[in-house]
């Protein structure tokens, strides 16, 4: 069995990556740490841990992790989680990090949409960004996985195989994506209280969201030529999902047709990835809590058109899941150990 | 007071007329139908109903409903509410017919779209099409009223001052549009069931909506040449409200202020539309309940693309608000009257 | 028009009093304060603020309130209300309290429940329990209305009447009651965050909520003893609403037919309370929005229990609207002036 | 591996069965039935079915069933589910029935509640009740199980190790049930559409809910007495979950801390049922996606009262979770089995 530790492991991804390890078989939990909760069981926080297991959270003190684990998995926020990542690669753990610390090739596009500068960025060209069914290879030998957004897994596993392949035109792509709540994290602020998020649905961070650059760094790279594009987030009230819609323009006499036939073929070896039979879309109750990507898509005969529309749980695929996906590509376990499951929980 | 027929009282825009309408100063309802619940009172099927008002529920009779009333409203399906409209003229009452059966000016686009043969093609060019804010005068002195689709309510007015004015491109524009779940009526479907719409997100009638060709009418008419957009609809897990993401390509040299001030001055009589300052945008709690409609919007420095959202309620300026604002319009009355409150219910 | 101040604006209760003071016909709001956000307009914090009305939130400063004001509600917590009263008071204002500082009658008991000394024990027995349909004439001649608590406004009303009438025994009395999310406040904590109350349902300070104490004291008095009762409070996950449900027994040879009976004649005269014929029972979604009070039972054959149950919109009749019928009360408005709607927000 | 039937797959608790299942080691699913879907495979009707299983629903022929499976879990409602049942029986085949057809002992008593004749009373007295913790021994030598309802799991687990030991007094129990709308079932009916239960709360079948006489039965047998309870049911806006809240007098001289004890003790080898430490209370929430039962109490010392709060979830340990539960007892496999997760969908 692997030992792990989770750092930062009260928030949701941290409590996601406990719920989806609970089933590795190859895996052990062997360290939680919480600056906030220090000191306390999980069982006395999450009534529902199970009795036998009496893991208690520890302050985030990278020797102490190092002693416990080989590999490590960061859920704290930006910049706090680069000094850590720092700590334990000296240390010679692998470390899977689910912030936006490595994710970013170039420091200065870091720097410019995150308002700090980077804590570590002579790691910046060692990191890996994970996403597991792009840079397989890479990850099974990184020691940093830059584990990616939420809202850029949904975006890229549609576009990269089209890009790649020069079936749609670089510029003027649209991501219009749609996030449960879950996204923003578990820190009391008022305007992610029920009351404020229930009934009410709106669009956020629009023409700012940090998730931009990482996704036209991925498009860019796929495609062989830098661009841009435009990405806008709204917040769903429910808990779960990612639904992204994509509009696109094909390049001329590329047919719907071929556009599924290359989807399907760049995705018929992956366990997670599924596309939809013409007139199928994706909703995102069909993946909650499991680790798959359904993709659905149709050319407007009309308007000459490609929309795309991917589903993810933004927990999952979206974070945790990778994560874990990433881990057992770097650990030589196999890539679903720990994900098979497909049926979602549903309703 | 007017007295006033809702011909299909039972659904959700039958229900939002009688919400309304029990605070319009000048308004009676003397007369509401109900194919199958002919014969029960109001009080009988909702509990809420005033113990004064014995109200019943009478089939929808033409004749019947002219001796009672001198307008009415349509909160029928298409079909039904043109051959109803036709009955109700002829007795020389006016119509506000919410339904989409006069929206089109073409009875072919109709056929096309709707998939049955238009009732009634002769009235298709002596209908005004209730987009109040945009043709109010015309609206005074009509007959019969096609009251906007939810959707297209959102999606014109922020675009046809825009196009009307040249300042944006009629060609490539995108609305991604989400609604919450009482736009799809109040009828069992498997689809509607709570669990089914519940913790779910998901794009439907993908490039097929039916509100497409209204769009089209109206913008192309505002620009003065056809075209055709890209229109994509998104259900919320949640009972009320719109929200629409719009993509569209500014003329060369104009600024985003210019088109601020361009819907500012647009909208400046109007007392529903209001234009949020830089920076903001519309949620739609923010309109719960209200007759409002606000718009927000932000000229992408990065890629030169104009994004601008509109928040509406679809049950009240989306359908029931807007008809009796069209009402008000027809009968004489102050234009807000009945709908002058702009507070949300919130939360 | 009557000048009122609201103390405390920003919050979910302050936000509702603006709501319907804004159709009130003889009420001007004309102060309005907030500790966080003095300074700041309306206009700026809540975009759907109407253009023309340029209230600004001023620091809580008696003084100034009362330059300004006739009436005030406070909408802050306990202690705090207790103190800004007597400043109020002092300077001739009447005040509705929305807060429990003057519920309860007993100083020791207040201190017992709500661990701290009370700030103005003097003004106890001066002030007023503002349910109005009990206390009517009280309230028209008081300074100091205790506005009472959501949960308990739920739970008397069906109850005083049986009691004050010797129908139900008054021992073994249990209320387990229900509530949307708003009554919790609109401060940032954990467990009110989106995903904490979305898709969940528990029991929360089960046999110490404090609003026990303050049921306990009016049953009471209505049956003229003392007693205890045990009352249970549920999270539900929706914004607005509470749903008690009560078990009593009846005196021996007390029908279902009399009960009904006893209650329709008690609020006979009553413009918001009513109770519903056999076998219906009220839903909260039936007042979401209103002042209203529904209100159903049954005697159940085969147990003998007397199941009572009543539904209200915790910010409206639980709270805000109360307090405005308080205040019409106070200021010699017809009772039911701002709030005489009955038609909920549904869906 | 056993080969299992699930009739009425596509139901919520034939789903269930099939996520449930699809984790399960010793089990694999070789017959679906459908009536409506029958010659449509699962794929085609649930997009998040993995592509290399072709299920194909068949209809509910007995004789194919019984060709295809050595055990069947019965999803179809009462009456049809006891006709079934009786078919397979006769064919050999154990048979886990889902519906409330075999739970009732007394015929008299099932036909009184559910208004229909009972289709097959001769199996009443060989059918055992699945409630598994208390009856394991006789669920492992039967041939036919009647699955406990969703609400008499909540009800009967904490009361019935109390009655046995003769800790509560038998008369005057109340059970305040909760349970979100997956307990109705996935039948389109008006008052399940998402707009009728959203931002919703409300009591039904008062005094009259078909689970009472199933909970009477088994308390009473505990109990060694017949009696009578109040048992109310309510419906939360959520799609899975059920809470029930429980009073009851405690025998005189009996302490809570004896009452927790024997709770603890009766289920120390049970692998789902925990009691949770005085001062905590579950949440539906913790149990989301799993077998497991949550048990909270205290003993008011201001009343007397004891109350207890248990929560499931009802689709997993309200009815397909134990429906499996009770198979790997019937099967001679560990109880256990593709049941072991504990963690909750959380959020």
């Amino acid at each position: 069995m692997a030992r792990v530790a989770i750092v930062g492991a009260t928030g949701y991804t941290g409590l996601e990556l406990l719920r989806l390890l609970s089933g590795h078989p190859h895996v052990e939990v062997t360290c939680v740490t919480s600056r906030k909760e220090a000191g306390k069981s999980l069982k006395e926080l999450f009534p529902f841990w199970p009795r036998d297991n009496d893991l208690v959270l520890s302050p985030p003190d990278p020797q102490d992790i190092a002693l416990k684990a080989e590999l490590a998995f960061l859920c704290v926020p930006h910049g706090a989680a680069a000094k850590m990542a720092v700590e334990l690669l000296k240390e010679g753990l692998k470390v899977v990090d689910l912030s936006a610390d490595f994710r970013l090739r170039d420091k200065g596009v870091y720097e410019a949409w995150y308002k700090v500068l980077h804590p570590a960025p002579d790691w910046l060209e060692k990191a890996v960004y994970g996403l597991s069914e792009i840079y397989k290879e890479e990850i099974k030998k990184a020691q940093l996985i830059a584990n990616p957004g939420c809202y850029p897994t949904a975006s890229l596993l549609p576009l990269v195989p089209l890009l790649k392949k020069g079936l749609v035109r670089p510029k003027e792509i649209i991501i219009d994506a749609k996030s449960g709540a879950s996204g923003a994290g578990r820190s009391p602020k008022l305007q992610l209280i029920y009351c404020e998020v229930n009934e009410n649905f709106y669009a956020y961070n629009i023409a700012q969201h940090r998730h931009t650059p990482e996704i036209e760094q991925e498009l860019s790279k796929a495609a062989g030529q830098d661009f841009l594009i435009n990405f806008t987030t709204h917040l769903v009230p429910m808990s779960r999902g990612i639904l992204a819609t994509i509009y696109a323009w094909p390049k001329e006499g590329v047919s719907e047709d071929e556009i599924r036939t290359t989807l399907e073929e760049f995705y018929r070896s992956s366990p997670f990835v599924e596309v939809l039979p013409p007139g199928q879309f994706p909703q995102t109750a069909q993946v909650k809590g499991t680790n798959r990507v359904l993709l659905g898509l149709t050319l407007d005969s009309r308007t000459g058109r490609l929309i795309l529309v991917s589903a993810i749980d933004n927990l999952v695929k979206g974070a945790s899941g990778q994560a874990i996906q990433n881990m057992n590509l770097m650990l030589g376990f196999p890539e679903e150990a720990g994900l098979s499951f497909s049926h979602p929980l549903f309703p």
